[in-house]
């Protein structure tokens, strides 16, 4: 496994790949990797022959009341959960690298990006669709995988794919949870073992709106419902609940197509993201 | 020469291109082509072994009120002067192709798109660095040719290259210009007789600058002042003349750096750009 620290070096070695017939697969991630990246690690290998995992964390995605300092880094750590997956190289620029003082050129998606997250973090996906197209432009892959837990990124990516014709094919992997349903994320070793332990009404509010909807309700404000209850209950602060189109995220009154549940909600200072899909 | 139509195509094309060690040049165009076009073949040919030329009137790039309907367009005439030329591939696709109803992606440049053609052309910038990263998706060029006579353009994606990692180098051909100096364009088109006699008052004014220049003269002011009497001396209306910094584009009250000095203006409704180099 090779460690490959600059842009130019990346483009050089996938360049070397793909003339000599490789195929290459991204996994783009922030590191502090846990299960969830590598069953990205896992499709990638699928889909590719030549996995190339990119730790980076971004800092144009985090607002500037957001958590880009304390964002949990273990690169050693990461090095060795990325040999023992048989991962070909990984990808580590660093802030100098990746912005210019002078930098000024952004990726914007306008639709999918204004509702959900979008709404209480304002700059959020350019910062994520920009670091994308970077880091797809430096990579070069054939494919990238991404996961579901975070739904919304996921479409806007696809979306970004298609506007700006990327030649590279978006795989999406289902999220991993702990054994009692908490989704994995970097960002859970923020909590403490009370907020821990109450997060869980995450899932459980998520799995109880599933529930009701195969039981044949269809009325988006009480699916909503269920799960703000069950977070409210836990002491968990919900920021959204929302019940959105899978394919443009407009918010829905009955669900009659195919439909994404969002919810992103506090547990301390700990905001978490979670979904699931309602069909 | 092959005729491309789809982006799809052009991508299969381009891989099996790469596949085989050739060496891909990209010269955008909006068609309507000139000599100006012409040149900028020449110095792809002269930097890659297969030349791609794209003819695409992109609406983006147009303001509401501005000439989309209207712009020049003659495919066969194109067609033989890139047979001519010994271009490869002619890229020609069409609206539906380049832009979903839905699509909603844009690469905006803030800084260098600000003055200059982005105060009188708010949105034409977003739609020029929109469709050269579509095309670059499309044809996944080594090198890219643009020309000088789009000075801010140019510099807008040269900057958008280098922001977003694009694995592409960028040449800028020279503004190649009518014997009595008049910058070629496909806009020329639009004058009438009187109007494309007077509208040589242009470069004759860039030129007394440069002369000024050339004699000492360092007030940006001046410089400026000499264009914009030439212009209004013949009937012409100036939207912008301006002496700026050639790196940051930011104003310049004395010429102390390498600068641009650059103008915009209309003969009769036709608004025609040009530019001088100070240094």
């Amino acid at each position: 496994m090779i460690i490959v620290r600059t842009i130019g070096q990346m483009q050089s070695q996938s360049r070397v790949w793909r003339r000599s017939g490789r195929r290459i697969g991204l996994v783009p991630t922030m590191g502090f990797l846990h299960e969830g990246h590598a069953s990205l690690i896992r499709l990638a290998t699928k889909r590719s022959d030549t996995v190339v995992l990119s730790i980076y964390v971004n800092p144009t995605q985090f607002g500037p009341q957001e958590d880009l300092e304390a964002y949990p880094r273990d690169f050693e750590r990461d090095e060795a959960l990325c040999r023992d997956h048989g991962v070909t190289a990984v990808f580590y620029p660093d802030d100098t690298e990746m912005y210019a003082p002078s930098f000024s050129t952004w990726v914007v998606e306008d639709s999918l990006s204004l509702p959900l997250c979008g709404q209480s973090r304002p700059t959020h996906f350019r910062g994520v669709t920009t670091v994308v197209t970077k880091l797809f432009n430096a990579v070069l892959p054939d494919v990238a995988v991404f996961g579901r837990k975070d739904a919304q990124q996921a479409l806007i990516i696809e979306r970004m794919v298609r506007d700006l014709n990327f030649p590279i094919e978006i795989v999406l992997g289902p999220t991993v949870r702990e054994a009692d349903g908490l989704a994995l994320s970097s960002r859970n070793r923020y909590l403490s073992e009370a907020e821990r332990a109450r997060a869980v009404a995450i899932p459980r509010g998520l799995r109880r709106a599933q529930e009701l909807y195969a039981a044949g309700e269809r009325a988006a404000p009480v699916l909503c419902s269920v799960v703000s209850a069950e977070i409210g209950s836990a002491g968990g602060h919900v920021d959204y609940v929302a019940c959105v189109s899978r394919s443009t995220l407009a918010p829905l009154g009955e669900v009659a197509e195919p439909a994404l549940l969002a919810v992103a909600a506090f547990f301390g200072c700990t905001r978490l993201i979670d979904n699931a899909f309602l069909d």
